[in-house]
């Protein structure tokens, strides 16, 4: 991010904004914005600065690692500050609904970009290096130099998509996993007669299962792509077994 | 197998019964019987001895390593050759339907085991050591030096079950896993954008879709457990979507 490093703001310092703070850090000044004094005091001992909401015209850019339900609320309140030629960058794992909000809420001038790490804390403890990103463009043309960055500085493999893409392909390879594993988790304890393909396929769920909870319903009933997937599975499914639903 | 080695007869000399047949070989007498001239010359180039169904009385275990749909014909073909004392056993994915033909068509005094070996050759290409094989006894008692001479002499994890207790299990195992695999080949070809946990699922229903055509039949259709199962797990998949079949 040359010529002068771009000084970024976290907004929202959970485990996800902690896992950006962490990989940012070494390269670029971070400060790190949230009103619980517990996520202030471990942003304090990492040795990032600390901001308020009214400071956030003071940085290039602003990541939004809140979850999908807090975004509304976070944007008006940051709204007011922000000045033009900024971006404003989310991190939610679906597209459509977060980007729609961006661009209504966040005032003209202000660039959009949106954003789904494919991966977490969890799933990548370490380096980043291989990890997925989404990239939507919404507003602007400065996430060319992040795209950049993400590739260069961190060896992330960046996919450009509309939002709407990537809650299509995001319905199937995201969405309906997490259902799976949520339907999945009636039928604890699994059987002791079991192949390998199940320890597999029970395994896959148990990844899922370890996501923050509000991570369920964002991806899921969050994704207007989901429901209909669901539906065409489920019939899928039970056309399978040569049963019927409707026989109910 | 003391005292003296139990001579062994494999009908049937697809991939499974080849796979029975190189494991059993080193230990034990093993013929096999199979009317395809292809099996037969494959047999023969293995060292094995052919037999006609006709000699059948002259084993002391039939191993019936043929298709569910194959099982019925096949046992009618045997039964009249057979005397009181062997023991039967066949190696279907299911369990019911097998044992239960099996108890019907085989003469009072042959003893039945009924089992289910969980692996393949594809699963275990190699040593057996530490895969699963479900023991269901249904007619006599020498199943128990087969369950000692499988743990202690090829290193398998016996677990013993009623037919009824394996296909219930097996719904949710076997029928279900092949039923997620099916419906998920109709979103072929998945996505760019996907998460590790989605590869990892995948994965999983590729291994089942590996296995022979004959099988999705048997683990679905053939196990009386699945079509109820699986329309409980479409409907816990859709309700989890906030969606709704009946609406469709």
């Amino acid at each position: 991010m040359s010529p002068a490093a771009p000084r970024i703001l976290i907004l929202g310092f959970g485990a996800f904004g902690r896992m950006v703070a962490r990989h940012l850090a070494p390269h670029l000044p971070v400060a790190v914005c949230d009103p619980d004094p517990a996520a202030q005091a471990q942003a304090r001992a990492a040795g990032l600065a600390l901001a308020e909401t009214g400071q956030a015209g003071a940085f290039d850019i602003v990541v939004l690692a809140v979850p999908v339900p807090a975004l509304g609320d976070c944007l008006h309140r940051i709204a007011p500050h922000l000045r033009p030629g900024q971006v404003v960058m989310d991190v939610c794992s679906v597209k459509q609904g977060p980007a729609g909000l961006m661009a209504q809420i966040l005032p003209a001038g202000v660039e959009i970009l949106a954003s789904h790490p494919m991966f977490g804390p969890h799933s990548m403890p370490g380096s980043l290096a291989g990890g997925r990103i989404v990239l939507c463009p919404v507003r602007g043309g400065r996430w060319r130099r992040i795209a950049a960055f993400l590739r260069g500085g961190l060896g992330l493999r960046v996919i450009l998509a509309s939002a709407e893409e990537h809650d299509r392909h995001a319905a199937l390879t995201q969405g309906l996993t997490h259902l799976l594993a949520h339907a999945m988790a009636a039928f604890q304890p699994h059987p002791l007669i079991r192949t390998r393909s199940f320890d597999l396929l029970a395994e896959a769920l148990d990844m899922v299962g370890a996501d923050a909870p509000e991570v369920f319903g964002a991806v899921t009933r969050g994704n207007p792509h989901v429901a209909p997937l669901c539906d065409r599975f489920a019939r899928l499914l039970v056309a399978g077994a040569g049963s019927d639903l409707a026989r109910g």
